[in-house]
């Protein structure tokens, strides 16, 4: 039998210089979150179909990775035509739904706020494309039962940090607060109940254009001149503005509050602004919303915002809540276009030994003593073509070869550069 | 509605303190590894179904969480009564079929020998009971391009410098090789296509004790006789006797060989024997098998061998493999069980706050401060019922408060001992 050894569609093998590269900005990310009073937390990538298929997720519901029932459960007799019939779980399409459940089931065992770092593949059936998988990695900070602002300023002190830990510079902090949309549809006349659905179409911008933003918008039953205005507004407002015209003014003096506080926190190192086109697509956002956009690339690289309502939907009790998620596929990306290669966390060395002269306990005991030297040793034998290994070696960024006499024979060294 | 707010059945959501800890343990044994040379390579979650359903997993077969087509490729209508019609990948159940299959996908650009570490989660619908679970972390490592016994070296020697490394001691790693049960077989007159199944049979002796295992080997049409032979010559075997009765010398030098190198290179931190009922229940094993057993608990914490046939099967080319794995769950229990705490990277503070006396920026830049002199900083705000806060402070180990003067407040800090 011939066997397609590609990795399932959309999904992908990393192999030890990309492996070593996520892991190198995994630990960096974690280890600026653990500074920053996060905890980190795990949740199983399995979970309840009904959980996954009741969420607020939007879009992603039509993405869901489904796991069959198994045994006597599944009746394929009887429920062959229905798809739900057949499925009692599904792969998580995002951290923060799983984040929810585990919050409601351990609530009084966890501190209040509760601060949670999570690290974690995600499972979305999109049409691959470019930068674009089936199973990915999410990193998310959460702050659960804080309804003030700090909350906001420590998610994005502590994930500006991170992005600064991992050499990004010069990035820019969008804030702004889905009130805000909210009151500005208010304003014009727009019917409230619209909101969340103008939010997922204003968040499309970015990709489609204003122009079809407002062709959308109009799709939507939105007067032509409400939804012109609706982007007109958008598009140049400042805070003092959302003051002087009542456009949710609570919003607006947070907003104020949270740019200066985040801007001294900056101290110079990244900008941070009201961004008023800035809405974010998920339904579950209730008040701020912010976004980290690199410098020239114009690419969000971090965004999140406050989800009031969603924890309670498990807890049966209201409890604030709000996250930050960095878009950790693309930072890997960066650095890898940038050609960035991670710090050796111990010097490497390659020890070359001859299978006609060492046996294999000598070899290992020359390794165990450059080990105990504060060396990570790798052993290789030597092939018939030493000049293609020792090129290869090369490409590995090994050099500077040196003698070793272990029991009167000679291994050779080499140590990563 | 109200939702089921645990894990899914058989699996587990980790909170703080459990989450850490299975990081040390995964941070330790990455390092060790790291330092012996293994890179670490990752693949997805998520197989082929194909892949997954011929592969040599034997009992995990019918243990595989089956993903459901999606879109137009599920066709319930017609193909409703045959489950594989309706699947096109699944969950992996381990991580050597992975490994061998991205082997062979990217051989030309792997070193040789290629010595791959992975860590991750893999998923069995098996009938959840205490400490087996559903989803569970492996730890492997292998070597693929490596015949010689220099390979197992390797392992075992990395393999027990990782569970020093965790803290275990007194352990002993048992060897053995297939080919002595195949010669045992061939030598007591059993038609040697049984081997395989003898070797599962006789894997099972720690948990059903050798008379069910005489019993189960008379249910496979093997002659008590025999049965009981084979069962009395494996508990007494050793090496010695191997050679002289010819069972298979080749296997019996080769470890005789490994026994006095790996006892050597143990430098009495552990023991190093021939194990010879130790034969492993896979069947993919083709030379020799190991097992590492913690002292005083009778319990196997690291098992693996040579299976030289299976990257073949990838591959379409004969290619030598040996790998290990770490009992990454059974360790995790164990030092739970010791009551274990994982040693702090960087020094831990609780900085305690007034809503009502401290604005946001003012905790966040004395919280900033902290951090530069070193510390993870957590910001809490004060409760109502400051002494019971203070309890639970205590309760997570902080200690030995102390004023913070910033901006004329005081914060309260606490540090974790």
């Amino acid at each position: 039998m011939k066997y397609n050894t590609n990795p399932v569609k959309g999904m992908r093998d990393f192999l030890p210089s990309e492996a070593r590269l996520r892991e190198h900005v995994a630990a960096v990310i974690a280890q600026t979150y653990t500074r920053h009073g996060f905890a980190r937390i795990d949740t199983p990538a399995v979970e309840h179909i009904e959980l996954l298929q009741n969420s607020e997720g939007g879009e992603n519901l039509a993405l869901i990775f489904k796991i069959l029932k198994r045994g006597e459960k599944l009746a394929l007799d009887t429920a062959a035509t229905n798809e739900d019939d057949l499925v009692d779980c599904g792969l998580r399409y995002d951290l923060t739904l799983p984040l929810a459940r585990l919050y409601a089931n351990n609530r009084a065992k966890l501190p209040e706020p509760f601060k949670a770092l999570q690290m974690g593949t995600v499972y979305r059936a999109e049409r691959p494309q470019k930068g674009r998988f089936r199973s990915f990695t999410q990193c998310d900070i959460d702050i659960i039962g804080e309804a003030g602002a700090i909350a906001e300023l420590e998610l994005i002190h502590a994930t500006a940090e991170a992005l600064k830990a991992l050499g990004l510079t010069g990035f820019t902090v969008g804030v702004s607060d889905r009130r805000v949309l909210a009151g500005l549809v208010a304003a014009l006349g727009i019917d409230p109940s619209l909101t969340a659905l103008i939010a997922i179409t204003v968040d499309k911008a970015d990709k489609i254009g204003w122009d079809a933003v407002r062709e959308e918008l109009v799709r939507q039953d939105i007067a032509a001149e409400s939804a012109y205005e609706l982007i007109q507004t958008l598009q140049t407002l400042d805070l003092t503005q959302c003051e002087q015209q009542g456009i949710c003014p609570e919003a607006a003096s947070g907003l104020r509050e949270v740019v200066h506080a985040a801007t001294d926190l900056a101290g110079g190192d990244y900008t941070v602004r009201f961004a008023p086109t800035l809405v974010r697509g998920m339904g579950y956002y209730t008040g701020m919303v912010f976004e980290i956009t690199a410098a020239n690339l114009g690419l969000s690289v971090a965004g999140g915002g406050r989800y009031d309502g969603l924890i309670g939907k498990f807890c049966g009790q209201s409890v604030p809540a709000v996250g930050f998620s960095i878009g950790f596929e693309r930072i890997v990306l960066l650095l890898q276009e940038q050609g960035f290669s991670p710090p050796l966390s111990t010097p490497r060395i390659a020890l070359l030994y001859n299978r006609t002269e060492h046996n294999a306990l000598d070899v290992l005991k020359a390794a165990t003593e450059l080990r105990q030297a504060g060396y990570a040793v790798q052993t290789i034998p030597e092939r018939t073509k030493l000049g293609k290994q020792l090129s290869a070696l090369e490409a590995e960024g090994f050099a500077g070869y040196q003698q070793l006499k272990h029991q009167g024979r000679s291994l050779l060294l080499f140590q990563k550069q």
